[in-house]
């Protein structure tokens, strides 16, 4: 049977408020990326959440951002040192580590966040300062990439283990890239669509542009968005599908 | 030739801001307690000032504090569930060993900074919120704690390997705690009297109060300060004072 | 027709993360106490919560607290000095005054959120410092109070227009005080039990206590909560129940 | 006698943090931009500030920034919206004008700091959304702008008062730009050198480029640095060269 890996960012709460439904989410998702408390998360909202996911048997990833919580991570921050970066994703990987080896499960992956995530595909420059910053802190750890950007080519670079990601709700450019959140058609909203276009993209191992076309891929994981309404449907549904088509939901690395 | 510990805190600058002379102090002391983000520091200066340490020989120390920028660590916070604290020092050591990780350099100890140290000594749950924090997360590490108050019983209690310290320049009450530094004369602001008293107390095995009393106490390590006014001038008198008297400056624990 | 006051606090959003429904309650209340930014809240969130406000004819207030948003101004600040807390609560309301202006609806009054009031309510050093601040950055808004507490007396001494506040789902002690939330029976969760006991408190001009005896008070507002399950509900009820009483929901001061 | 402002950035402490001389610089400046909270300053220091200023004669302006406090306002945040942004600028002059108010002292200007001021005169979009906060919360202030630049058209499409400012230290490019401070010979650090070529800019009443050429513009103001080593000997150095040339140091607008 075919496996492939779900993951979800999670664990976005902040002290009085609350982000997504991080518990419905780990009864679907395989792989959990958790806020490191620069752009969501608090440690008592890494602990639970830790504590949820090894509960649950989904697998946790230290989920880095931008150090800018009013902007959620979202607000491109460009000028920065690239010293500067590497040291804010080790320092968030080591907290995160030390929270899970008190909970008892060992970190599977690391997937940067938001904004840091799509600068890094498209700069080569921060996404070898993020592939340097793993190498030195999580060479253990798999690096959660975007086929065919920067973000792969850098972790390829440094010997890392990767996972390639695809998206279930966006839609690809001719680039292979993503299409712009500002761009009418870049967020799929019917639950069956993107099912539908993700299997496409499994039994294809291609990405599927908006025109149509394929762009070959290998494809590890699949991401679906926790924080927007009737996300958790759209996961479940997802996930249905792929039961459906003898695709199993698993992690990328056995515990 | 007896050995006595120096500590000192550092790295506590933050982002465009500085504080205190950190290269000059790690030529003094042998072990550096160095904050971690939450009242002080970030990853950029934490990374800095644990490759200074380990280019000088300097043990470093994880130096918690509350979450509280704006008050540095020094406000009183009460009313905090203890669990969060616990997760907020959990993750503060495990940023700390990340990096340190990274630098090469391994932790030796951990003190709690500010007013979450000062509340602990008097607060048997608070005392023990930190101790049990350090034995689910760093039971390799030694705890830096009060002689006499209650973050030496709750250590003890943990089974955690312990430094007790002394101040160099600060006044003890007859209870053996600090006095105030709201009260006059709290504060030792003549480095030889300072080193005269220090002296004295390490001979005598015990805290000298006030009165003049002795408190007989195990004394491991002497702390200097380094944000203050003629702090290196303080801090390097007192180690040459040690040095004359055969007493040699030296880390708690050896590489 | 008698009339009172309505009075909820809201905009305690901040950045990505939401809290309550602040367009429901402000269909209920007459009054609306408007985070600053300190402990929830954003510049854009202020500025959108006035221009509810306005849209629906209720009249917004400063809601300034501790400066701590990680603990959403509930943690206990102490050891702060006087002159910086001062200091805090002008910032706030100017800010909020500020951008009140430019939605061209002026501002009623002012309330201290959170544990700031708890605390004023209880220490009249805190209390003054509050209404000195308040006599300073706006003698011409309504300071709204706890009666028989230290905040009523503080502004009392200093000549302020005072709003004295009961609460609609919290318990007194025999004191005036509030029970604290951590004793079983401090918070009602019953809209009718609420409504019955806010409509004896009006008819008596006096606070009920647990014991149920009456304290008398002067009551010109009562406070519903906008951030719990329920809270639309429960504050829905109770205007209808104050209506059906031949009671008018209005603010404090005409516009 | 002709007249000339000197401006310069101040009150950027925060908390324990301390940053540059402000006592130094206010006997030599006629204009200070006093950090709102955003990217340096808190409460406190922005009433000591304004307090400093007024005793001194010295005429404050509001100095808002990102809101990026570990950034200082200098890391680039793009992709905000501009809603956000002209927010953010009227919440932060709201709070300097409440607490100028309390002072006891009127605000004189706005000048928006480091890299907001800097994306601004390269961006029309930018500069309209802050001048358009300006014409809303602050009609009555001066906007301190860079002539021939996106600010001061803005300025000018909104019928602001404007000053135009030119800096002391600071290399032109020949578009009238500042050159990056990451290109050789951008900063001038010989004080005589600086007040050279000020003295040649007033007298021209022009730029003058790195090659020498000229720009004619008009000059309201000359911006010192404060935050630099040495920055309070090039600023008084400045100040006595301009008393010797006939030209008097005074604010922008008498009291």
């Amino acid at each position: 049977m075919r496996a492939i890996d779900l993951n979800c960012d999670m664990g976005e709460a902040f002290g009085a408020w609350t982000m997504g439904d991080d518990a419905a989410m780990l009864d679907i998702v395989s792989s959990a990326n958790i806020a490191c408390g620069f752009h969501g998360g608090d440690p008592s909202v890494m602990h639970r959440t830790l504590t949820l996911a090894r509960q649950k048997g989904v697998r946790p990833g230290a989920h880095p951002g931008f150090l800018d919580l009013y902007g959620f991570g979202r607000r491109e921050i460009r000028g920065e040192s690239m010293d500067d970066i590497e040291k804010q994703i080790i320092y968030q990987i080591g907290a995160m580590r030390g929270m899970a080896a008190v909970v008892g499960v060992p970190l599977q992956h690391v997937k940067p966040h938001g904004t840091l995530n799509t600068m890094a595909n498209e700069d080569p420059v921060l996404a070898d300062t993020i592939a340097r910053a793993l190498k030195a802190c999580a060479p253990d750890l798999i690096f959660m990439v975007m086929p065919g950007m920067e973000t792969e080519k850098a972790g390829e670079r440094h010997g890392l283990r990767l996972a390639r990601e695809i998206f279930a709700d966006r839609a690809y450019a001719e680039t292979g890239n993503l299409v712009s959140r500002r761009i009418a058609g870049s967020v799929i909203h019917d639950a069956d669509l993107a099912a539908d276009r993700v299997l496409r993209m499994l039994e294809a191992g291609a990405l599927e542009t908006l025109s149509g076309a394929r762009i070959p891929v290998a494809i590890d994981t699949v991401c679906v968005h926790g924080d927007t309404p009737g996300a958790v449907q759209m996961a479940a549904r997802l996930r249905a599908r792929l039961e459906a088509a003898g695709i199993a939901v698993s992690p990328l690395a056995p515990l």
